[in-house]
């Protein structure tokens, strides 16, 4: 994206650039059938759950001025606004924990004014919108988002980070709560006796750890080995909500030898609480002091919104993801500025664009693609083996069936053909290499299953159903209360911590933590893992003084959430990383190390995660690549890295492109030279290795697909 | 062993053969120095818990007659007789679970007697122990034992399946129990209203699932990245008792919250209490008719021992492990008589050897063996690699180490010797594909650590003195039992539940049942995987039949085991399973299959059990074996199947003693070649394929080294 500051310029680009796109939005959404709803129901449980919890956060911090019913309803709102007329549907909205944060600063300080208090907290927070939404306008009017590919890694993934951390410091003092009696709460009822808080507490932790381990679990169902296929592809869509409902379930069976209230529930309000829907009335009461004086917090939220919602949007287009739709930074940004101003005139916290949702959300649309495009190749594939027709045939019908699926865009890339073609070539070399190219094919030469998964690259169904889908259903939780009442608290918070985890996995910034602790001795596994580029080529001593700096900034940003009202000022300092990176940082890192460590708009050689020692984050995870709904499945909730992408013209795109093709040599001899030039420890090289287009490829195939076809 | 029943032959052959090696198996032990200790600890756990566990289930079921403090002492007595005088020191003796259970029925039965009841129960089962231990010396004398090769598979397996439930059972049972009033207590203490009892429970569950998880995690430490060398081998080491006493640390967290007696722990008795110890006075006032009757249950005691005490000491000395000393099952028989005489005349329950946990014995005493060797080899090879030493020489060095550190006994085998040399090949053959065979080496050709541990056969530290200390240890219990009733009892449980599991992988019947469930769809995986014959050889129909037969048996024996007094035969039914193999099964299968399935004396291929999918309970393992630490580890604590043996000189042995060499081939060009022999799904090959002396070793061999050298 270059950098112009035009007025206007940028918004009408993506308007143009999506309008082209638009109706397809919605035809290719619904072609997609009801698999679509893997996807929705996925992303509605993310985005509903930390809503409501968050909305009961906001409920006790401001004495039950706004409750999870106004979270919910703006979520709602904003998001399904945002998934009709919004710029980039992949972006998910919603009510993040900053906002909660920046609305507790600022009740604790309407609260002590007396000329304002908790009548006024409302009205002031509507003005406060409206100078947040002024200033998002400006922003987006001026471009600012054109310098979004100066939000680097490094401010990418540590706000990511402290997303994170929120997250699993709201699931820890979740659980240590559920020891204590809640405030507000009147304390002489039997469940707040010591021995039930007690029971309560423990039942708590059996709930919540029970939830995060089998969640974790279902989301890599497609690699087990027990059950049939369709179970298994069921529990690994399905299988986060379907824990929260069998821990909710389990939750309820020693209902009978323990006193209601035990475990504690969601506690939610009627919906249609007094004091909401009807803000903009009040807020000409407020003193125009407190209008202007709106103003500082507003700086805050609309730099925190500039900057929440254009990281989301990022991570949620990845180079590596693909896309064939254009993105949409200024709109959006704009559409942003909208959606503030109606939040605060309705008196409900604002949304905006969310992690870990948002690349959450383009990762289960990834898997969803890959199945639809899987299903068509394989059936082709089956029908050209029972016409045996020779392999060269086979693929030409492949090649047709995949071109058909392709949907025609109007600045429709060669590349995605292209990456097919390649690894035709690569798996038409295997088979001549076993002399049998003209034969027949037949189930023993061409395994359809294993092939087609090395063939098909990563692709998104881009669309806007799953987006307002999801949305209408955070609507309907409104409604749902009575439903959601049922479920544990405990539950809750382990679904937290499951979402902090997930969000994990393909963070640099986190690997490159777990790599400081790896012990020296085991680095080389590092090497031999599919890692990223900085590994071999920035120096340790390097890699660890970046990490730590890292690191202490990222305290810093978390400390500060907890200072009472200087709070306030966190987005600025997380603001403030993207000037230092750009003219401190330079000062102290060689530019080439920084480059590696912190691949500005991700562009980079493609990278696995580390192996976390246990097979349970992973670790045994690729091994069981067999079939590629795991291997993406693996590549999709995993790294952001590791996903192989077919458009970037850099060599790093052949090089990702081709584990499927090494899966495949493996079992010819052309492995044989492949290793033999391979000295025991080299890993992967990334696109700084001098021979990357040659070897860099083999190696960087090689570990994955090898466990895969091997173990 | 040849079948004769010469009488007292066979005890006379094990006494030489012992006495041969009887001074080494104490300087042997001695020179291992502190690091006897991981082993010691490791089965003094293994066997001290379940004794104390059984000691209270004991003391529940005899109304307080029997306790944990007799359960010790005849654990311990017996331990340190047998490991001072016995044959086979590998074989751990203690109170098994059977035993408990037989004692249970005999207790029944005596009770309702008016003229034995419990006054006379101990004395009466003085009785049965005389005449147990007559038909012991009968068997021993008579050389039973000589036809201990007729216990396939399917029987030790079966009872070690049969263990495994039992000890789960007793883990699920506990557990439950955690939630209710115990027997014998008064129900008007604070910890047994319904709240505290509630609170109990969710604790208990919170500490057994803590410990199982961790213990067996801790199993795996080897191989974890993080930590440095010595924290993980600590970890792999000591970790299972380390977790015990972590896990017991936390159970006191929560003391001042809750009351005495939440979490309840063990309860067990003033080490001297009254009735113990004398018993031989009042086995006169028995009446005669009882002394006859007697005889009954001591015929099921005597079946059930000899099959016990053979298959446990079978399980310790498989062909895998590679041992140099000689078995002597006819003389630990005759051993075994005395001691049941001895307990039965002190009146306390006797012990026999034990499953899990003389495997477990034998398996920690490999991996003790491995650390010693590889210490000493690396040192050798660093050295060499100073002296910049060529290959060649490098080789000659450690060759010349290797000789040092062989137990010098009468009859050496050459194998493990050729062993070495038949890897060496191998690797310098990688050396010089690498052009580098006389320049010297450094540590990019000959990466030591690696390179050692693909060397190194499988050799076990055959010793008395692990085996004493572990039985003085559990002696040292009874005197130690103020500091273990601070273990949490559901500490106990989770600790069960651990060893259920830990001894089921390489139980080719537990690998037979999850193949039953893979889905048809990934059965291709199994070859994919180091795996047993039989998957490949036998029909799929016809293994689901074999385990499926297997299974009813199990279960019957289960089943019976419940039954009241009836359940006294369950000896019987496992015996039974002896001819019911030979001369029923082969009306039903093919001799080839049964052949494979169920192989004699446990010689076959190399197998690996199937990875599970959780990669906690080793899925993601052989993906991490990268120094042999782990993969030994890894072998060790896994199959039987799996371990390369060096000394039958079967097609085999060459195969299984080669993983190591295509370890290393796979880095050289032949591994291409190899591989072009094979069809993209052919995993190992048996003994039974024609091709196994070429082709098959290499199969055998590439899949877990693959991944340990290339992860």
């Amino acid at each position: 994206m270059e950098e112009t500051f035009v007025p206007f310029r940028g918004i009408k680009n993506d308007i143009q650039g999506r309008l082209l796109c638009y109706k397809q939005d919605w035809t290719g959404g619904f072609k997609a059938g009801f698999r679509i709803l893997a996807p929705t129901t996925y992303i509605f449980f993310a985005s509903a759950i930390p809503v409501i919890s968050f909305g009961e956060q906001l409920e006790r911090n401001t004495d039950g001025v706004l409750t999870a019913v106004q979270t919910l309803v703006s979520t709602a709102i904003c998001g399904i606004i945002h998934s009709i007329i919004g710029g980039q549907p992949l972006l998910i909205l919603g009510v993040a924990e900053p906002t909660v944060i920046m609305y507790t600063f600022m009740f604790t300080f309407a609260k002590q004014r007396p000329d304002l208090g908790r009548e006024l907290f409302l009205a002031w927070t509507g003005w406060v919108c409206v100078w947040t939404a002024a200033l998002l306008f400006l922003l987006a009017i001026l471009g600012a988002c054109s310098i979004i590919n100066r939000f680097t890694r490094v401010a990418g993934e540590l706000f990511g980070m402290l997303i994170a951390m929120l997250f699993m410091q709201q699931a820890i003092k979740g659980l240590v709560d559920e020891f204590r009696i809640p405030k507000r709460e009147d304390t002489t009822l039997t469940e707040f006796m010591p021995s039930w808080r007690f029971a309560n507490g423990m039942f708590a932790l059996v709930l919540s750890f029970g939830l995060l381990l089998t969640a974790l679990r279902s989301r890599k169902a497609r690699s087990w080995r027990y059950g049939s296929g369709w179970v298994r592809s069921l529990v690994a869509d399905y299988g986060v909500p379907l824990m929260v409902l069998v821990w909710t379930a389990i939750s309820y069976i020693p209902t009978k030898s323990v006193p209601e209230g035990i475990p504690r529930r969601l506690f939610s309000p009627n919906p249609w609480s007094p004091g909401a829907y009807g803000n903009w009335t009040d807020m000409l009461n407020v003193p125009i002091l407190y209008i202007l004086g709106a103003f500082i917090p507003a700086t805050m939220i609309a730099v925190l919104y500039y900057f929440d919602h254009s990281v989301a949007s990022q991570l949620a287009q990845q180079k590596e993801f693909n896309l064939r739709k254009p993105p949409s930074f200024h709109y959006d940004l704009l559409l942003l500025g909208f959606l503030t101003l109606m939040c605060g005139l309705l008196g409900i916290p604002p949304s905006n664009g969310v992690i870990p949702q948002s690349p959450m959300h383009t990762k289960s649309l990834a898997t969803l693609k890959h199945q639809l495009l899987r299903n068509r190749l394989v059936a082709t594939a089956r029908e050209s083996i029972q016409t045996n027709s020779s392999l060269g045939q086979l693929y030409g019908n492949m090649q047709e069936a995949y071109q058909q699926m392709q949907t025609p865009l109007v600045y429709q890339e060669p590349s995605s053909a292209r990456g097919l073609k390649e690894l035709k070539e690569s798996t038409v070399q295997l088979a001549s290499s076993m002399g049998s190219f003209d034969a027949p094919v037949d189930e023993t030469v061409f395994d359809v299953d294993k092939e087609i998964d090395d063939l098909l690259p990563v692709e998104v169904k881009e669309q806007r159903v799953s987006n307002l889908l999801q949305a209408v259903m955070v609507g309907g939780c409104v409604a749902a209360m009575p439903a959601l009442r049922m479920i544990p608290t405990s539950v809750l918070w382990g679904y937290f911590a499951f979402m902090a985890i997930e969000s994990l996995p393909g963070n640099q910034f986190w690997e490159r933590i777990l790599l400081l602790f790896t012990a020296p001795s085991r680095r080389y596994k590092v090497l031999e893992d599919y890692h990223a580029t900085f590994v071999e080529t920035v120096p340790f001593k390097t890699i660890a003084m970046f990490t730590v700096f890292q690191t202490t900034y990222l305290l810093l940003c978390f400390g500060i959430t907890w200072v009472p009202i200087a709070g306030l000022l966190f987005p600025l300092l997380i603001m403030l990383l993207v000037p230092v990176r750009q003219y401190v940082l330079p000062k102290f890192f060689k530019g080439v190390h920084l480059q590696d460590l912190d691949a500005a708009d991700y562009e980079e050689a493609p990278a696995v995660p580390f192996n976390i020692p246990e097979g349970e984050l992973g670790g045994g995870r690729l091994s069981f690549a067999a079939d590629g709904g795991e291997i993406l499945d693996g590549i999709i909730t995993r790294s952001r890295g590791e996903i192989k992408h077919m458009c970037s013209p850099k060599v790093t795109s052949s090089s990702s492109a081709t584990p499927a093709k090494d899966g495949k040599v493996l079992q010819s001899p052309r492995v044989g030279e492949l290793r033999g030039e391979r000295t025991p420890r080299s890993g992967g090289r990334g696109p700084h290795s001098p021979m990357t287009g040659e070897v860099g490829p083999s190696h960087l195939g090689i570990s994955p697909r090898k466990s895969a076809s091997d173990q």
